[in-house]
């Protein structure tokens, strides 16, 4: 049976899933990080949870392939490199260029690296991951699927920002959004379980994870998202500001004698967030624990955690003129019962929102609205991997 | 009768208004302009209609008033400056330190001054204009109305910004808001005119002018509002963005070869807006006529301005768990029907908010909500004077 690979890179670092088509099952996956650092950690998981673990040192994304390759032969994953029926790409920054996923030649992986104005960490090493991968595989379909192509439908009052047009028409500066393959995945997996069609759906999704984002999904296109321009924008993250007044950038710079803005735009992608307000972690799970213990800052974080995602759910519904259901996705949507119950609270009982106590204590897919709710609730752990192989088979061509 | 004048000093201008008390009724108004630059007009309206005006230079604010008294006298709108009980000054930026207005010393001058950080234009010339003030008019109350006071009984959670805690507790990096007088004004004149304790309401009060803030009002409280730490923030302005992803201020300055953030901070408030978006102009009445022309960039403006304005109040229906009544002020909420229609559209039904087009079609204070509407909807015009001589008078203990 043939094999497709779904690969996330980063900067420094590989990550993979290969599953065997079209029977959808992963038979492996894992990482390799610290590409170009030293001490690299290699694992990969394979058959009845058995697991390959390394350390070496890596100097680039090729050689991360290539060991990689040679490993899954070794281990028997795959018999040889002609079971691997294609590759698929997770890449961040899609710009206006790329509306769905697409087939990349040469021309289109220029294009990918050359849309690194929107995503300099990310677009380059994803470039350089693809043309790793095409250099050891030749002649196999390689697809890129772009966490913003599922927000291209966005109409323009949704993606312009109240700027000056001339710097949407010269610079592109306008909002892209993120997360699109996981709410891609999640609003149609909501409307199959369901049992509607998705184009008579209106569903708003939530991404909560590290990263963080909302989407307003309006008969299966995304009409609305709450990252921007970059993954900054929207929602309280782990280390992400969310929204704030521009005007604090030069305020704080001022204040704190920031020179290099690139600095303070740091500060608020990797300082900010839960971290930033909390003082503790920018991870959920120790934000709650320290909140239980009774600190205060870890509890106004979560409360304004909270308060930010509501705000885009009842705002999202006014765009939409209405919502069917809210789906939970990712880390925290899927995993923080509580999260859950922080938002779905007693406020948005007006809207008649109203969520079950006892089906929210889960961390499975699961339907968790109340009886006499006026809008459906779902958790459902999304499944980025899957879409990417999906997009790869269709747009590969691969067909068994 | 005895008279109190509500100042509201600009950088280089000087608005009055002069009320009789107890009957607040108003018995003059206008203003100096181009204080500080030559040619002021000075503009003193009176009587039955009837109007001073002249242009000579004014070279600061202490002459401005000064000249402003003296013609009082000549146009026997007042017969001495006993006459003048006490004087109530607009003062933008209060910080944490005024939570109501105040009568205000030397030292509460200072601060008023001191606090210039928050409102580098505003704080500074309005210090002086109280100080002028107090020079010719000496030993009658002054009284500073703070445009953030209403907004101190916002809870942490919309206070604070996802940003390090330091940023707040060193510098007061927080949200403030503004045109909190007016907010508070419409807001307890909408109880009024629903016969009901503001206590028991939750009220959304939209004051769209050439400046624009939308504030949640709870129990007569604000608990949240648009603008942030300065009037950048928030919804679509005339010349101001309202939020933006904070990306974008490093990403355009690149771009545009702009070296200092300053100014990449003013064309976000003096070009970016409707101005920015349409083109056209920064006035609501000439970009709808432009749309109504044909011009897309008009249309998109005006349909950015309703979406942004939707989506506030449909996040603070979240933030107070239900609203009672939605009320429009200002120069466009009063006065464009077309706005408001715009704004409480076919969207607003899925949460029973309803508007009836006959009612709406007025300039007048009035309720323009359909009778099946689940939520109140005024026009209320704002009186941002009254305010501040009802609280001159309180404060000042001004009893005739």
């Amino acid at each position: 049976m043939s094999k497709v690979i779904a690969v996330n890179a980063g900067s420094s670092s590989l990550k993979f899933t290969i599953f065997e088509v079209p029977s959808e099952e992963v038979v492996s996956s894992g990482l390799v990080d610290r590409i170009g650092i030293g001490d690299s950690n290699i694992e990969i998981k394979y058959g009845n949870g058995e697991k390959y673990e390394d350390v070496t040192d890596v100097k680039d994304h090729e050689q991360a392939i290539n060991l990689l390759l040679e490993q899954l032969l070794e281990l028997h994953i795959i018999d040889s490199y002609d079971e691997i029926a294609g590759t698929g790409h997770r890449i961040v920054a899609g710009g206006e260029i790329f509306k769905d996923s697409a087939l990349l030649d040469d021309e289109g992986i220029q294009q990918v690296e050359d849309l690194a104005d929107f995503a300099p960490l990310h677009n380059k090493a994803e470039a350089q991951g693809i043309r790793a991968f095409q250099k050891v595989l030749p002649g196999k379909p390689t697809v890129g699927v772009f966490d913003t192509s599922f927000h291209t439908t966005m109409p323009e009052k949704a993606y312009l920002y109240s700027i000056p047009m001339k710097y949407y028409e010269e610079h592109g500066a306008r909002r892209y959004g993120a997360h699109g393959t996981s709410h891609r995945y999640v609003a149609n997996r909501a409307a199959e379980l369901m049992g509607k069609d998705i184009e008579d759906l209106k569903i708003i999704t939530c991404h909560l994870g590290n990263g963080g984002s909302i989407t307003a999904v309006d008969g299966g296109k995304s009409v609305d998202t709450s990252m921007g321009f970059t993954p900054l924008a929207g929602i309280t993250m782990g280390t992400r500001s969310g929204d704030i007044d521009a005007s604090l950038v030069s305020y704080i710079m001022e204040k704190e004698g920031i020179s290099d803005i690139k600095e303070m735009v740091n500060i608020l992608n990797n300082k900010s967030g839960l971290l930033g307000l909390s003082g503790v972690s920018s991870d959920m799970r120790d934000v709650e624990s320290a909140a239980a213990d009774g600190n205060h800052n870890a509890q106004t974080a979560l409360d304004i955690f909270y308060d930010r995602v509501q705000k885009y759910i009842a705002s999202y519904i006014a765009v939409m003129g209405g919502v069917d259901a809210i789906v939970f996705t990712a880390g925290i949507g899927e995993n923080s019962a509580s999260t859950r119950a922080g938002i779905i609270n007693e406020q948005m009982d007006w809207f008649g929102i109203r969520l079950d106590a006892d089906k929210n204590d889960t961390r499975e897919e699961a339907e968790i609205s109340a009886e006499d709710s006026r809008v459906k609730l779902f958790t459902i752990p999304t499944d980025e991997e899957l879409m990417i192989v999906r997009d790869t088979v269709r747009l590969g061509n691969i067909t068994d």
